[in-house]
């Protein structure tokens, strides 16, 4: 239901991926096989009997058991349900077909599914972090690397920054055309007819599922679902950075951004939690060991093996799902962020100037050479860092007093940041 | 609903470990709580509203969104619940808590249901393979290195081994002492009051759960959740262990084994797949990743991380299931197993003698040295391999005919594998 | 020096990985960068100290650990290097660039010059992929699900489907452009001046490198390295797929193939192991968790992290190795792989005409319906695996004798799969 | 050379477990069967041949690709090498052995002879660590959960929480008992003699190494090294939370620690960086998947799988190399740790007095009722948020001004820290 994972609780991936939606794709690809297998009639009394409001998904996982994988009990459901309506029709349910035809196409079918959904949030959070980027393209703050202060950036920067990973993301999995899957018992489709008919099989039923047609049957050649982890695992961990930013920004101590509606707590009256990142970070977290059992699974023996193939099932779920969540969640983070221009501003001044000492270091090296322009700024930072003295007369007039105000002027050192703000932003949504 | 993990669907773990459960292991914790800081009556109170049964579980997952966790809501409706019955016990319901207090003694509380369930089924099955090893204990069968014929074993020795890892995990999960979560706010036990009469909460409050103590408040030094992931991985592992030999032996080619009750094909009537097996083998390869994101988990930052925790409830969860699973498999795959010894000895005199080469090289090597014995070994071995000649022929009469026939007799070179079968069974389940 | 790594060691991608290569390529790095922003006459002084055997490899590693990086103590010996023969030339090197921005782009020329290598790798093997599918195109030999035999496939299919996967990996590793990295200290181009000519730079950085052009500085937008990481993970899985079958049909018991050159044994004269397979196997096992820890490391946060940067190096190097170590496996295995069809052929009358149960059952369903018919061959089936009985003694004349011989031959039931063979091969390589 | 690892460069475990100091343990574990194979004085022969320094490291690595395992090529020159010498003693060289005897022992002693250096750093670690815990028992902080400032808390109980996740990781690499390897061919012993008299061997070959005695040869039975990954990666994810804390008391804007000696930069004259933490948590990032990977080696088929034993020797060296660099690196971090109370008693204001919003809201709770001072709280907490006014001022004297200062002091709310800290410390170390 949910409980341990607040991330998709309650939202349109979690439904299109739970159990439910996974019988009702079993379904549709049963459907669409006997579209292209049986008579139109027969077909029509298959997909009458395909919905899944007219089975019990809870028994099915369990009879799934026995078999291991849910379509045994699944065909012998539908088997009775069409018989009672049509008689004939009946042997023409899964007419030719394996268990993993139908499993690995309804879980393509799913993904197909899901992925517009995901794409469309990460569409949003796009849109929202290019208004961002715009709005705060000149704004200073400082730049931090090894959790220090280096160099001023501007946030419009780190915004864009954002948004290109979250369009590397929308890229791959837009890029994704999950196929079909239609091969028989052992890859050949024997019990479709010999030869180049059983071939075109394989177009024909990629169409009726509404998915891409594959060049093989791929029981045991998973490139389709290695790609699908890739692609959510790179998505659930690109959001994941956006997170890991809004975490340190939103710290009470840097307070320069802040979640629109922060998440209270059960103890602390005053609490304003930075929630969404932290689902979003939660999520990073997990998705790569889901995608490794996936890339695991693409080194799987015969024509379906025992167990890579089943390993599968729940980590591509999990993967879609935290996907979904964390894309809503980036919505919601992006659309309601606040962004305090004062606190960066603050913050800039915090080092007394040390935040420049690269470009200090650089006109100064103009005039005394570089290697001793290093020795004198890293002196100098050494005493402004213990307190008491200011960069300026820790430097003792080493460049001229006027000179050097112009230079400690952090505002004025974003380098190229709007302009490669402008650039990022000339990207395609 | 278990559709896409059929290993554990409907067991007595994945019952444990469900939703509901959650919920009502939180209800422990918070009444668990009551009962150490509230007065009897009102302590009495909090465990009376305490019962899952009172609450939606999907509402408290859906509104778990907002504050990222689901004790929040939770802790509402629990007052709500109490304010019923008993005005003056509202108060004291989660009194002095913080979330994580409550979600991880849940936690805990769910694992330490779940471990006995998991551990008896490891007992049933050493128990089961204490019996074939003993009943094979001399039964001669190829030993397989790097996919060939080496030299013989025995099955009870294979049988044996199995049952020492089943072991391994049995001791590793039954040393396991999840223990009770309490330090408020900040792990600090504030709201409890100073000093070291706080500290003594930690023995009650983990006593009123059954739970054990912890030296400290251990919310962000995870060590039992690490412990649990490693521990629980381990043992889907070493029982993917069995099910990967059982996958092997089970082959068509090999068949000297079989599980009791195969799983049916949707396509082929004369299927028999080793299914248990199968589902142990995809579990084996689901939980290292779900470990390894626990493992990450330990480097969490602060007294509370914004996503480390967040990220683990879900993957023990999943592993708790996964182990739970695959034990109750494991018991169905040992107690139904057919072994084949006449399969087993038709293998051994399939190499035409090669198998007990390294005999055969030892004593030659006794009378031509040790290199040329290899070399002739070598030499002969190839002519085998290749067909039309036996071992004895393409030896040349190296050894004397008799003394060969007696060395190449796979059923006398077993070494110590008996031996090593009694000591094995020596170790108390 | 590789002990602990057969699949790589002396491969050409080893040394194109090795840490001698990675000092070159920083140093390569530090050259372009100079042609970049020096005049010609010092660009030229830094490219003359650029050539790593003037340098102490062991040595910067060492002092690599004061600062972290190992761009600290090679840019003091590189200035020192230059100065020693052009005075005027020492201040520009490094000018402007962070350390990041020379490991970053040393990386991605390592990747860069690798990459071709295992490229050339998997074309060699997928032309010996094709060759032996169109060989065995026709072949027929059982296909395998869950270790049973399931329905005749031909040994062309099975080829052809590695082809797919090794073309897939291909094609996913030839489609990277690893780009430079260029940002200065914190990402802005700041150090090399201000606005829209500091991001030209970026162009002409890249071109004087040979790299891709990035869109924006990547110091914390990974997604190069991750998509690094996912492709060689694919590639190493895809490879052991083709591992994954060797090693099945190489078994002393089935022994449809056979590796060139079987691998020795330290104890056993007659062993001949499937070496390669077993090296490619093991790629595939420690490759999923080399990319989970890139895939993780995309939630990094700030202008720099500490530690999600450092955590990429080693596991993209030894990503890169084991890609380029298992596909010089790959081109050894597949060009020497010998193919054994008589016993292919054995193996097909191995269950008495039971791998064909999927055909009779069609068959005989349009005779007694189709229910009845699976009743039937499961009995029959369940017979004929007992043993002493023949299958069409077993379904007792239900079908003509002539007919059921007909249908009972498992070479007239392949299917698609010679078809399927020649679509696959039209895929150009 | 280390060069993409830091962490270790130059460590006492880096030279430990480096391919010379393999090579060595091979050789070892050679001798140590000699002792108890041969005669006295054959034996005396192969442990005078024994040494590292008489044989080529890399054409070991590079002949080890034949035969997938660098002890063929190290058995025939270690027989050369002892022929020379004695012939008579050469053919006991690895008699009855089989290569994984030998790599297995090897890998065992390596662990053995790298785990105390670790556990020795540890134990620095944990005695640093308990000096500044006892130094800081009373030193209020602000607990941070979230990111967010929750309740006060003391640097002595993050100390003594960071030094019980070094005594648990100590505590478990000090439980591991590495065993020694000794099966044959396929782990019955079969060369060493039949019964009862083979099983002798285990405890005298593992006298002979210095290792422990197995129960049964583990040749997959894989419990010994899947307990070395997980503990080594909860080692490694323990040092990880310590680095994660430092890193973010670090932060410019927090500056509540320092490391003693910060690394410089490559640009910036004043960079002052948490190096040895940033390099422990690179560690932390990459010792999950590589636990992974032997978690993941347990399903290991036959008497020696084609594939996962081979997966094991990377990443477990790995591993080591990263547990121990990041321990060397942990006593350099905790015993340079520079503290800054005042930082951390300015921090403390910094919310207003938010930062007891808890007690405040206990004690109001009594006054107004628990749900109405909730309410207050979160209202005034709000408009202090939003800056202008004192959370005095915002309560509105619903609380008497003097009890309110009193409440407000955070240095008087951090509830049992100091005496947690006394707990703590009272583990022996």
């Amino acid at each position: 239901m949910g409980l341990l994972s607040p991330v998709r609780a309650g939202s349109a991936v979690e439904a299109a991926t739970g159990d439910t939606a996974f019988v009702q794709a079993m379904l549709d690809a049963e459907a669409a096989l006997a579209r292209v297998v049986a008579p139109a009639g027969a077909a029509e009394a298959v997909a009458g009997a395909a919905r899944v409001e007219l089975y019990d998904v809870r028994d099915l996982a369990l009879r799934a058991r026995s078999g291991g994988n849910p379509v045994i009990p699944l065909v012998a459901d539908l088997t009775a349900a069409v018989a009672r309506t049509d008689g004939e029709a009946a042997p023409y349910v899964h007419r030719g077909a394996t268990s993993q035809d139908i499993v690995d196409t309804a879980t393509m079918l799913v993904a197909a599914r899901a992925l517009p959904l995901i794409v469309a949030d990460l569409d949003r959070t796009a849109a929202e972090l290019a208004r961002l980027a715009a709005a705060y393209r000149d704004t200073p703050m400082p730049g931090r690397t090894l959790t220090q202060h280096a160099v001023p950036t501007t946030f419009g920067l780190k915004a864009a920054g954002w948004r290109a990973l979250v369009l590397d993301a929308r890229d791959r999995l837009a890029a994704l055309r999950p196929p079909a899957q239609l091969g028989g018992a052992a890859g050949t489709l024997a019990a479709f007819g010999a030869g180049v008919a059983g071939v075109g099989l394989l177009a024909r039923f990629a169409e009726a599922t509404g998915l891409a047609e594959p060049d093989l049957p791929w029981h045991t050649l998973r490139t389709p679902v290695a790609d699908l982890g890739s692609a959510l695992a790179f998505t659930v961990g690109a959001l994941g950075k956006v997170a890991a930013d809004v975490l340190v920004l939103s710290r009470t101590e840097i307070g320069e951004v802040a979640e629109g509606a922060g998440g209270g707590s059960s103890a602390m009256p005053h609490k304003s939690n930075p929630v969404r990142a932290t689902l979003m970070a939660a999520a990073a977290r997990q998705a790569p060991g889901l995608a490794a059992t996936l890339l695991g699974a693409l080194a799987a023996e015969d024509e379906r093996p025992g167990g890579a193939w089943h390993a599968e099932w729940q980590p591509l779920r999990e993967l879609l799902r935290l996907a979904g969540g964390s894309a809503r969640d980036a919505v919601e983070l992006t659309s309601g962020l606040r962004v305090f221009p004062d606190r960066m501003a603050e913050h800039l001044r915090l080092t007394g100037g040390l935040i420049v000492s690269e470009r200090i270091a650089a006109e100064l090296g103009e005039v005394v050479g570089r290697a001793r322009a290093k020795e004198l700024l890293t002196e100098a930072s050494r005493r402004v860092a213990e307190g008491g003295v200011g960069l300026a007369e820790a430097l003792g007039g080493a460049l001229p007093a006027e000179r050097l105000r112009e230079l400690m002027d952090p505002g004025t050192y974003v380098g190229s940041a709007p302009a490669l703000v402008d650039r990022a932003l000339g990207r395609d949504a």
